[in-house]
């Protein structure tokens, strides 16, 4: 059974990591860079940006609903392009001054400071540019999903929260609101991105597919916190333990192990649960909630 | 005839601060923030952001052409936010490292740098989420126009070639070329985006616009570096002769104070000659060109 749906969904994510990656180059291949070396910084946070999830997800959502995959690359990759300018931006030295990601450098360590501060800028705007693109009717609902999910009710705020945590003591309430912030709201953001080609605002199946992805959302970052004291730091690509040492705080840290991995596990089964309105084309997204805690990195 | 037309214009400037600020005003007002001091630090970044140069822009270009005040409100609060998001960055330590901004400390002395780099982020995403509330028919274009003009071939590729300049020798094209990007891209913008609420993309109007506001954004940039050398740091609120001090390439370096002066007068004249499709309807435009470089700070 595993198997069954991680090898149909591993075609499906090989299909839209093909189609996003494509996007993306399409972005720097065959123009003149108005500031290479700044070009060279915004494609090096692009490439170690990794997964690929959000992208996976406006796909995902939005063939359910029956869109075409052709409408859906330019929010995928609009998705994409604000999550590279997020991980830049947290990789300062002012923020988590992290100097690898993926096993990479990261862009402040490869290029400089600045540099890293104006490519993250460049890549917000160039998410916009390639999203006005789709010259879709719903356009204006559109940009005002990734537009609020980015910014000072969404993933920046989350940030913001994430920093004012470190070194207190939050309960599991306050930990969770973070992460609905920090990761939780691109991630709804590229379901309802997804969704909004296909169908309007007031859709139930939209609503369905936000409630999928408030819950695996928190359920991916409830793995994130659980691989970390469990796996080891050459699968992860990133230093395992990390958390501990910083005493960040943790799911595993406030719910012990074991309350941890039920808890994701009781949201995955919620998200699955919420796909019902889709009927069978929501297939791909329940094998994606179980993949979400399945994976070893 | 100066004092005809400055009065004139003082008036304009008065009504359209009046309403940007009002808009920009209502954006945190009546809600409850996600992460209160991040949302301080976004206030205190629009408030110190100095002369709405670019709002008023907006409101002109689109009058002119026929546009209502309350369909100008949206993409003029946008620019502003922009423009407030760009100042944040730039004064930050890995970039021009300025402590003052027009007489008030800069968001990162008055908050810390990691909010700063945040509060500039999430006013880039609400510049976006303003722009889209204008439900217009050609959104898309407007959106295309902020973004471009605010990223890699627009505003961030101007900071990024003002970075690399300091310290070399460019002549008078490359200071122009760095000038027509960090801060003639986004006043460009300004006029575009006035412009297409009222026509299309194909009006010639909008390309009699587009000539003007080359001419005045490059003779705005002159006139600063011609201030920096004959004005006095209390009337300009910033340190006079700090370019110098910084043996940061400038007009009057070039090309000495008289022929400075001069380049910046040629550029006003070529600009009201840019504005003869408008007919009268251009006269405030007009009026602030002779502004641009009759202002004292």
């Amino acid at each position: 059974m595993v198997a069954t749906h991680a090898a149909g969904l591993a075609t499906l994510r090989d299909a839209s990591n093909a189609r996003v990656d494509a996007t993306l180059s399409a972005l720097f291949d065959t123009r003149t860079a108005t500031e290479p070396r700044l070009e060279a910084a915004m494609r090096h946070g692009l490439l170690v940006g990794g997964k690929r999830l959000r992208p996976l997800l406006v796909y995902l959502a939005g063939q359910a609903l029956g869109a075409r995959d052709e409408e859906l690359d330019a929010p995928a990759a609009a998705i994409e392009l604000i999550h590279a300018y997020s991980l830049i931006h947290d990789d300062l030295p002012a923020m988590d001054d992290d100097d690898l990601r993926r096993g990479q450098p990261t862009v402040h360590k490869a290029f400089d400071e600045a540099t890293a501060i104006l490519a993250g800028d460049a890549l917000q705007a160039l998410a916009f540019e390639v999203l006005a693109r789709t010259a879709h009717p719903r356009l204006g609902s559109l940009v005002t999903t990734l537009a609020t999910a980015s910014g000072r009710d969404g993933m920046v705020a989350g940030q913001a929260l994430d920093l004012a945590a470190v070194g207190g003591h939050p309960n599991v309430d306050a930990l969770a609101h973070m992460h609905a912030h920090k990761t939780g709201a691109l991630i709804v953001a590229a379901v309802r991105l997804g969704g909004l080609i296909a169908v309007d605002e007031h859709d139930p199946r939209l609503k369905a597919l936000i409630r999928y992805a408030r819950a695996i959302g928190l359920a991916f970052q409830i793995h994130d916190d659980v691989l970390d004291v469990t796996g080891d730091t050459d699968t992860l690509g990133k230093t395992s333990g990390a958390d501990a040492a910083r005493a960040k705080p943790t799911y595993p840290g406030l719910l012990g192990l074991e309350g941890a991995q039920h808890k994701a596990q009781t949201l995955i089964d919620e998200a699955i649960a919420a796909l019902a309105p889709l009927g069978k084309n929501a297939q791909p997204l329940a094998d994606l909630a179980h993949y979400m805690i399945e994976r070893d990195h």
